[in-house]
């Protein structure tokens, strides 16, 4: 194919795929009312292009890139006080570093049951199917969150782990992990925190004086905690790291890795870029402790408008928000949601409780609260709600 | 901060960054000739970066995302003649689709012992370790590829699957994939064939009328096969493709997913960019099957020209190559070994079988081996190799 023609065919496919990205729902648009993502920062997109070809499966390729990924893992292992001999993995997201916490747990101890609360993310659904674990569920109290004692019943002699949420997919609610702590330290059970969600805002709700539970390595039971960078940490999938008390553990999920360069792989997946370490590195630099902060300021501020929106056209929530997400108490779910999605807006259901989840993430302004408010009072109204 | 101030900081960050960058090898440079990676190419970056932000974990926010996913995945199941009631998915390479083949192998079966070439990726080693799967690995023969009849001694009614290789990353050589065909159907035995390396190669050395083993859903006895686009496939980390013979399969390896518009999901991971989707399904567009003809062809040349210079200067290999992988043999390994990483260059040892591993992807140029192989051949005198 001669240059002029491929240049042209080049154009024209990217232009193809614009019609298909039109189809989407953007998060600039700010409709998107019911996502645990967001759109990256900038920043986050410029350094992630300069490293997608770098490939941190075969790390004695890309020497640099991998001095980046020890400066992004030391900066989570500071926020979540992680002690000096503690190691940090970065994996894809939430779902990895569960995955790869239970795995360790289980090669730990030998043993294939695990106690998690209720409503704990589905990827425990799959490490059930994919690796043959019991789960063990416990019942929610009447503030969504798990009762330590509850779990502490469980607890038997064939227990791998105790999972703790802190920042639950469902309503954004942290499970007591103090207590969780003191008992898996007295009974010497692994403890993993699933902050996939809440790992970059409840440090940050800390210091900006809200009233959250403690849920990070400062509790001497908690053994691995998952946070996800492209959640709340403004930077883009796939990110997030699974961080461990004891650098030994790594080699529980590790395995010789002929044919790269290094002697051993930890975790999960192979082949991995460079470019979303890259990335979240480079905001973690741009926005620095304060910027989190603040964003996660400006989330809880329209957390709150949306709260007084709603009570103004007299919905109530589910729960007293954690963090910055609301469940709307809705007795027409299916109805209302259905009304919603035809105005074009996309919230989630949570049938359970028979709630609309919204996420103030930060693509989420006052400005898209004030144009959704009349949107859902006038759906309510159609189908009786209100 | 000012914004004149973020700005400054925000070039200075970025800058930063390419310093790390530059410590790292480079595909460009050519240096890097043992890895099964590229540089993507340039129509792959742009696509990823439009679609960097879309979910593919959450499809029902990402509709036209969704639609250049199953346009890619129509052209996986083409290029591997997959019946029409098959399914595809896509995953973040190998290691994953490794992974969900005997996931799905074992929740079919029941069953937990798979059988495996020895020279396997070390991926099954992971699964062995996470699923606690019982790994039965067949020895090869002098083809370094593993025999048919071997593989037929070791099934049992405990085995879950047999694997095979379309591609091995030791040597790029394709297992008797027809023979294990004809075993697994007769014998009603799970077949998954890893060509996560061969699976863009192999279906264009037959246009070339290289004469290959068949490796694909035209044998009936096939149930799965993996294959990455971020390899041969000219796109970018993390894409690879698990196809599935039978759709109906995908509930095998699904679980219910609250909280998120759809309500069920396949596969292991959970959020997943459609940037690596949509790079792959531009790469397909521009290049068309021609394309990737030529690619490989380029790519053979360069692996012809290659193993003229290593008889040249006395070295002699492995074996003949299947593709565009050359074992080099050694008789002092790790000494050659060195004295090329001091020279700059990053070659794979094979251990096992005293070789250095050369891959010739596409960044790999003929003007790239007139510059190594004087170098080889001065390591090698050095060390008395030759």
């Amino acid at each position: 194919m001669n240059q002029k023609k491929e240049m042209k065919n080049y154009t024209k496919i990217l232009k193809d795929l614009d019609k298909f990205r039109d189809k989407d729902f953007t998060f600039a648009s700010g409709r998107i009312l019911g996502s645990m993502c967001t759109q990256p920062h900038p920043i986050a997109k410029e350094a992630y292009m300069n490293f997608l070809e770098t490939n941190l499966g075969d790390p004695e390729l890309f020497p640099g890139t991998r001095e980046i990924e020890s400066r992004f893992i030391k900066l989570v292992s500071d926020l979540l006080h992680a002690p000096t001999n503690s190691a940090g993995q970065n994996v894809s997201g939430g779902t990895e570093g569960n995955i790869n916490a239970i795995w360790l747990a289980k090669n730990l101890t030998g043993k294939k049951e695990i106690i998690i609360p209720e409503r704990a993310h589905f990827s425990f659904k799959k490490i059930e199917s994919l690796m043959d674990i019991k789960i063990i569920s416990v019942k929610l109290n009447e503030n969504y969150c798990v009762d330590a004692k509850a779990i502490e019943d469980k607890i038997s002699n064939k227990t791998a782990a105790v999972v703790g949420l802190a920042g639950s997919t469902e309503l954004g609610t942290i499970d007591p992990i103090p207590e969780l702590s003191d008992i898996c330290l007295d009974e010497n059970i692994f403890l993993h925190v699933d902050a996939a969600f809440g790992g970059f805002i409840i440090p940050f709700l800390k210091k900006l004086n809200y009233n959250v539970t403690d849920f990070d390595f400062k509790l001497k039971g908690v053994s691995t905690i998952s946070i996800d960078a492209h959640k709340m940490g403004y930077s883009a999938i796939p990110l997030g790291t699974l961080m461990m008390r004891d650098n030994k553990w790594l080699d529980e999920i590790s395995v010789e890795s002929p044919y790269i360069s290094s002697n051993k792989q930890a975790g999960l997946l192979g082949t991995r870029s460079g470019g979303p370490v890259a990335a979240a590195y480079a905001v973690s630099r741009l926005l620095g402790l304060e910027g989190y902060k603040n964003l996660v300021q400006r989330c809880m501020d329209t957390t709150k408008y949306t709260e007084k929106r709603l009570e103004e056209i007299g919905l109530s929530l589910a729960i007293k928000p954690t963090m910055n997400v609301l469940g709307v108490k809705l007795k027409n779910l299916t109805k209302v949601t259905n009304k919603l999605f035809e105005y074009g807006w996309r919230v989630n259901k949570i049938d359970r409780i028979s709630c609309i989840r919204i996420v103030l993430m930060p693509h989420v302004k006052k400005e898209i609260i004030d144009e959704f408010i009349p949107d859902l009072e006038k759906a309510c109204m159609e189908v009786g709600e209100l």
